[in-house]
């Protein structure tokens, strides 16, 4: 039996979107316990948002500097911290934190840009703490049970890879209208240099490796900003080269009416192809050559045990995004665990790492500079 | 502000299902501490049960009578208890706990047969305590969103109702080769003397009593038991009607195969229909009189209040069983809570009671009779 | 290599429905040449209609008696003829053409009442004349497929049936509205005793009898008229039982919304379940007992002979109403043909029959009886 | 009233699939003979394919040449020719039968290269002769619903479109094991400089151009050949760029398992979105700007003339490939009938031309410029 873990949080003050998530997800591993927080810039709402929290006011600080530097110095200071700020801050957030000994869970893209993520390597590694990345759409049931079909050769030679993530929500300058969410993502200032690219496309560039196993070996980009003003790309469009021949398609778009936020993915190999949607996520098609498509379910027959190892309830009861998030909380808790104990649990837990955090800038530095060339393959 | 609740539980040890599920529940809404427990029937297995919970050795009972008194007696004892026990023992376990001053949470059905569950009411009026009862499919926001536009005359008068709750598990006869939950919910000493009817029809019932606003005035019920040897129906079909000139059906099965766990329901009115499927569980079909069949999402456009209330993350990003479970038990905080203010919050709460809970066996026993008498119409 | 048929048709003039659709289905086979008609009650309307479907107007008749005694004496005379007008003329036409030794192709219902059909019947045995019925949904590859494995055992032995046909436009009073589709349907002088029933449940009726091979012992019914003043049923709910136990339920509407015309079948097995819906003809969903669901395809692997031979296009290209329609004639065309040589073609050729037709009578007969009596159990 | 025409077919003899898809097409239109044909290379097939279809002998021809001049010099001669051979020899038969006044439907692609493609168009201009090319996806009503919202302006500018073409059906190498139907098209000989480019990619090329209206004025190719020996491409992405900044890709495959014939497209618009499937052709879903996702049908509430005028059946009532194929055909019918009486017919008939045959061959001849290159954006 485990010790409960304690948490603290840099970001995720009233009215931000993703610090909530973060909350649930680690409310229902029941590893957690949410006790230290730098919420927000802002001092007065740092504080409410701690108080409604039930985070103890002398927990509650105004910077996360200070934050990391006084939870070291705690005897029950936090095991580990999760930082859900705005991108540009990731950086300097995790440097403190591992620097203070302090393992951190982080939301994506892991920094502004590539070479801080580098950097940002080096420090994990002298830390010798973990660094885990909140890549959650691989914590779906079906997306392991697909990356497991291809681990074990079902789908033979991968062929081609079609992944896509739609969303319609920046259609219009939105940003421009008070949308906070939307101000910061469109500002390359904050957000980095990719604007969809980083938001949701290095979400779908590390569903592919995950499921894959694979990385491209070169990408070609074609980058749209579709509503004027805007600062960064709202839809792009990404060629796929991977060493071993196969090839693929990225698709990734903020503009596209009638996708509130759809991510799917297909592989097709040479003895079989997978889909998954997002739209459905307890259900993989999977369609042997020379065969019919099977509809997979989460519990159901012929389904593994990277499905059912981070599955919650009973297959036929709808799993969420939630619930997705939660399993990288809980593979979190599970590895912060086992560095207490020096257990090898590399078999049995799987979580995003600084590394998947890397390749994602490395994919939006490669798009951008493609796409600057005017759309010409670039080598990763 | 509100105090965290402390909370009960009774049932729910280690190889439970619907336990589980109300603990995760809970601990989605940020509103309740587990503090005590009587979880399971077997001393060891409660106690052990209890230690992995983080609950104090001294709050796990050996039974549920004692620990309603003994938490009574405590200045920290338990606000409220869940019981989540096979369904032969919801009644006496809801009784002590009403009775020594605690609200009720208690899964569904709430007892095994309608006379205990009349008599329940009277001694939780009494009580003067609350009694929820988790027919959780009404905590999904879409479902709410139909309630709300049948409530505001989008669909006019209502015609026929389509109720369906088809899972295959029970397809053979699992319950004599060790699955435990499959050997009490066919066994009529435990799970009453419905069986597919007792432990899901009583959802389709109550979930279509939710939306439409309406129960019933007679049914008629054909119940079959397809597997041998099994004392329960395990699958029925029944006709509706309503005192209104309305009609519909309700189908429910355990012999499905192809369904792990399907519940939908379509309600057709004279201005217009509505469809919703547990498949998808963040969609709602809308199709009014002469016009095109809108899919409507959990926060998109033109869904009202009612579905945002419960929501927990943004349109697009799937919800599930969990969550949907999660809004009954923020429904059942809020409602405590009121309690100890006299604030009237029934225009923000809504949560299922005994009310429903008798409904439920009322229908139980009107299709058990029905089916004796060889099929025929009964009164409600 | 067989000669082409000559073929009438009474009914169908300018302005109908089903008649084109015949016409069109005919045209498909390529083996009919349509040259004789008498196809309105309105001379003028009937020759104008033959002219422009390159009739010979001596061939053009103002009433399909005088049809019958001219065509049989030509001896270049009619082999078959279409009966497409409403209801209640079917009877007399069909009697007509099979006293002059015509086949006869006849729209369904096949008569307006029970008896007459039953008159029909004598009439055609002592013509030894084809009689066919145009119950097109029979026609589809995937119906074909789902009756072949019901016959092979792949479902065990059948438990449920559960078949709906459900359509929106009849959801208003439009038979007042100078609809003559709408006026003649709803007319119980010339729909006869059903509506909803007689019009799509008759067809729903053959479907499920098709497929599982089975009629049912008795049956219950719920008929219910939603929109005011109108004479007939505009929705029903029935319940089936067999003889062998199994049980099932039938529901048919022209008020659902949402639904255009919208036919679904599922059968559930001890071993299997299947499940057809008429929005996508050319699948069909397959679940063995502890197996996943499977999606059947028209000409795809694991789908046999009796779907390809009715295919007229590979798979993947979708087939629909007029395909399956076409293979009514196509089947009749045969059928026909073997008369000549007294071929046996029984393995071969399947398409609907007198009796088909009579059983759909009686079904509907049941079902306002049933309904008559209160909603009671009919035997059949 | 018009004259039925009367048609000649040059390839399409027995075992060819292609062929009997345009015979079906001409008899569903009810506006054509077939009365001549030189039906197979091999004289032997060729006469016998011919009897079997009601061709009288001696109409039936060793070769197209003599096929066209003999039929020029008879007073009862064809009006137009259906050349529904292998691609490579499209071109000499199309020359010689628009020389001898004879109007052309062409299967697509027009021809097997780019060069031809222009020459024919020429020669189809002295001619004074029309020229119809197969394009079939653009027969469907929804399709012609979808290029009726452009037009209209209910998408607002365009900015991007996705299409796909899938076919699973070469996934391995079958063209080595007799199905002939794959032999000539993987060989650059019969098939051209594109497999699945020419194959299924010039359709999707067709029905981009069709609905927006709009031809890129640049793409960038990655073509791959997944099995080995093939000499053509099995799977290609394209990224396409249109001179008003709009973008969009297109993904062709016949190696993707799953997929025996999907032809999809969406198009995005700064006002709405559209989305079409081939798997649900009567279906298309159109998404306003901050409004839910409409399911449109075929004659459903909001659909136009441009849609219905095309529909064979009501709404509800499957249509598919042949129907659509049928609607290239009756619009021929139309558009030759109106050359007779010089009618204007450009506001009620429209057909693909040898326009879009060029088109698709630059498109083709453009993305395998661009491969060559190493995947480099060419102009078109």
């Amino acid at each position: 039996m485990n010790r409960r873990l304690r948490l603290g949080m840099v970001g995720g003050g009233q009215g931000a979107f993703i610090g909530a998530v973060h909350r649930m997800a680690a409310r229902m591993t029941d590893a957690f316990d949410l006790v230290a927080g730098a919420l927000s810039s802002d001092p007065a709402r740092s504080l409410a948002s701690a108080v409604a929290l039930g985070i103890s006011p002398d927990r509650s600080y105004e910077d996360f500097s200070e934050m990391a530097k006084r939870e070291a110095q705690r005897e029950d200071g936090i095991d580990v911290v999760a930082i859900v700020t705005p991108n540009h801050l990731h950086f300097a957030a995790a440097r403190a934190f591992l620097e203070a000994g302090i393992h951190v869970i982080c939301d994506k893209p892991v920094t502004s840009t590539y070479a801080d993520a580098q950097a940002l390597q080096q420090i994990a590694e002298a830390s010798g703490k973990l660094f885990i990345l909140t890549h959650n759409y691989t914590g779906y049931p079906m997306v392991r049970e697909a990356q497991s079909r291809v681990k074990n050769g079902r789908l033979g030679a991968l062929r081609f890879i079609q992944v896509e993530y739609t969303q319609d929500w920046l259609a219009t300058a939105v940003e421009t209208t008070g949308v906070k969410q939307a101000a910061w993502r469109t500002d390359p200032d904050k957000a980095g240099i990719g604007g969809a690219l980083g938001d949701i496309g290095t979400h779908a560039w590390n569903l592919a490796a995950f499921i894959s196993g694979e990385i491209p070996s070169e990408i070609l980009a074609d980058l749209s900003t579709f509503v004027e003003g805007r600062q960064l790309d709202d839809n792009a469009m990404v060629l796929l080269r991977y060493a071993n021949g196969a090839s693929g398609s990225l698709w990734v778009s903020q503009v596209a009416m009638g996708y509130e936020n759809r991510l799917s993915i297909r592989l097709i190999g040479e003895k079989a192809s997978l889909e998954w949607n997002h739209d459905m996520p307890d259900q993989l098609l999977f369609t042997p050559l020379n065969d019919s498509t099977q509809k997979l379910t989460r519990q159901g027959p012929g389904v593994g045990e990277a499905s059912k190892r981070v599955s919650h309830v009973p297959g036929g009861h709808p799993e969420g995004y939630l619930e997705a998030f939660c399993v990288i909380y809980a593979e979190a808790a599970r590895a912060i665990n086992a560095t207490k104990t020096d257990t090898d649990i590399s078999k049995d837990v799987q979580y995003p790492t600084l590394c998947d955090g890397i390749s994602g800038l490395a994919f939006v530095q490669a798009c951008v500079l493609s796409s600057r060339r005017g759309g010409t393959w670039v080598k990763l």
